[in-house]
């Protein structure tokens, strides 16, 4: 049956999440309007890199920025160098960071930094977690919003005692702000303003911008300098990172100011997934584009649903669930430039079909 | 002065080395027969990936092979997993190698390798250098051909008697094969057959490919598939690494029957500075496309004669001298698409010119 939905998915004429399909078509998009004589990146130098760089260092209020291949590279290269500085190879993050669970500990097992992590599996990090932490960690990062609980967002309050009490007690701040722009129009701050809390961010350009892949280490010079030295070594000072720097800057400049839109339409959607019978999303007002949908019913039950609403409405809701139980069951939305090209009365009567099929789940 | 020669060399009509500008053309023109519907690969998955991971493992008559963005992280990962197999940190190369001295100490700094160095600064790897070694390294490093001494080569004989040697000594044979096309006429032999002397093997696909960047690493099936965790873990499993496939592949199509014709050209073009006065080439006789130029002068004097050279004929020689010592400079040459462009009595004259005034420095 996960085939089946699939499937339909893929052959759907609307879709809920993201801006386009990933194909080539994105890249070349990106390159009509530049000059093919515009020269390459040669090892992290050139004008193609320092431009947007010095861009986006200026965007973010920080020092100077370094575009790297992956935001994967970036951070463990921020933590590593806060540790050097401070001599203490410990970290904290929250026990969902990408760091944690998606890049095969390559934290500890390239840079043999320890991690603690903080608060637990359902929430934001609070200042409370971050006093009783203590002083013995080098830097804490924080990652806004905490994709994998739907996006949540502590206060901005909250950020500022964080911050200030980070200041206070020798440890660095780091944000993972792969979803930086994302979660502007919910503090209602520019995002110089939120960088301003923290020692260094990162932000990726394939999440609400729409790049190809790429993304940038801000901070004061000294530490992207060295930045850089750890950048080759990883193996990312590659000869010409061009291909994602220009489309990283042509969908920044084309999508940045679109996220109050996104933010606005996922409140409304968030809103018509609780309105349907064993169905609710996380957090239930959402604070930037994404938000969970979690169904109280398993896998099983829910894929012949979802598949034949795709196949009567055209609408693709996902194309994947995570099962989370036996019983319940998940998936992620992340609002895009798609999302408002599905016509309203086709979205209500999908999801009038939504809110009956799951009625009829025993 | 030097800018000068810079600065002449940049509006060249033609050139000795390399097959075009590095410029957003090169990237055009390999996505022009490419369907704006191919769909991205998504973190080392989908057809454009898996399918040119296949068949450069084919040609290299490898098992399999996985796509990395950067050589430097493919070797890296694959003297650490050879390391990691035998229960030693320790591994041997030339002093000269592109680990050692260009990737800030990565190998050492990220994986706690200790390097042994072998054989002299001036020459390639003999059977007796290995020998000498022991047995106690996980993995010999070979880089054919040996790049910072112009492209020289070891004997086929000698290759085959180290990899017996290895496999008999349990020491892994690794090929840092970045210019392993270029190699192919000299020695007659098939990508393939270099290979089944290694167990692993790193490919660029930028140099003489004249790709965007990007490298395969290849072996077998268990190594290979280490490799991608170690790749993520290094920041290099990009959501998309589609730009830098689609033109290797394209450009490998391209030039890949193209080595023999700048193998004869770098041979003729060697033969032409050898007769000039204060001037050798390092090999005498090249291996591949490539050489070394070495003048017996100081650098200040030959700018000028090179920068007049190209604004009187238009030949860029080099846009870069390196002083080797007060009284000697030197040059790569590194034949591409664009040697043959030149007009064979402009290159005679060009050469009449640069004897004429070699002869004259006092």
């Amino acid at each position: 049956m996960n085939n089946s939905l699939a499937e339909a998915f893929k052959h759907a004429t609307y879709y809920l999440s993201g801006h386009s399909k990933r194909n080539v078509r994105v890249l070349k998009q990106a390159l009509t309007a530049i000059d093919d004589e515009q020269a390459s990146d040669m090892y992290g130098r050139g004008e193609v890199i320092e431009n947007f760089q010095a861009k986006m260092a200026n965007y973010l209020g920080k020092e100077a920025a370094v575009f790297f291949p992956s935001g994967t590279m970036a951070q463990q290269i921020a933590l590593r160098i806060w540790c050097d500085k401070k001599g203490i190879k410990r970290v904290a993050y929250h026990p969902l960071s990408h760091l944690e669970i998606h890049e095969e500990d390559g934290l500890k097992k390239l840079h043999q930094i320890e991690t603690i992590l903080i608060a637990d599996e359902t929430r934001v990090i609070e200042l409370e977690d971050v006093v009783s932490l203590g002083k013995d960690i080098a830097c804490l990062l924080l990652e806004l919003p905490q994709r994998e609980i739907g996006g949540q967002l502590p206060e901005y309050q909250t950020l500022e005692a964080i911050s200030t009490y980070c200041g206070d007690n020798n440890i660095k701040l780091h944000l993972d702000g792969a979803r930086l722009l994302e979660i502007l129009p919910f503090y209602q701050k520019s995002a110089a303003e939120i960088c301003g809390l923290f020692d260094s961010v990162y932000l990726s350009f394939y999440k609400g911008i729409g790049g190809i892949a790429g993304a940038i280490l801000a901070g004061d010079q000294v530490f992207t300098e060295q930045s850089k030295i750890w950048k080759r070594r990883h193996g990312g000072d590659i000869i010409s990172l061009y291909p994602y720097i220009i489309s990283a800057d042509h969908y920044f400049e084309q999508r940045k100011d679109n996220m109050a839109e996104y933010y606005h339409q996922a409140k409304e959607l968030a809103l018509a997934f609780n309105d349907c019978r064993k169905s609710a999303t996380t957090p239930v007002m959402p604070t930037s584009n994404m938000f969970h949908v979690h169904f109280s019913a398993a896998r099983e039950k829910l894929e012949p649903i979802l598949s034949s609403i795709c196949l009567e409405t055209g609408i693709g809701i996902t194309g994947y669930l995570k099962s989370t139980s036996n019983q319940t069951c998940s998936f992620e939305v992340s609002i895009g430039d798609r999302y408002q090209q599905i016509p309203k009365d086709l979205l209500q009567k999908g999801f009038k079909l939504l809110d009956e099929r799951l009625g009829k789940i025993e």
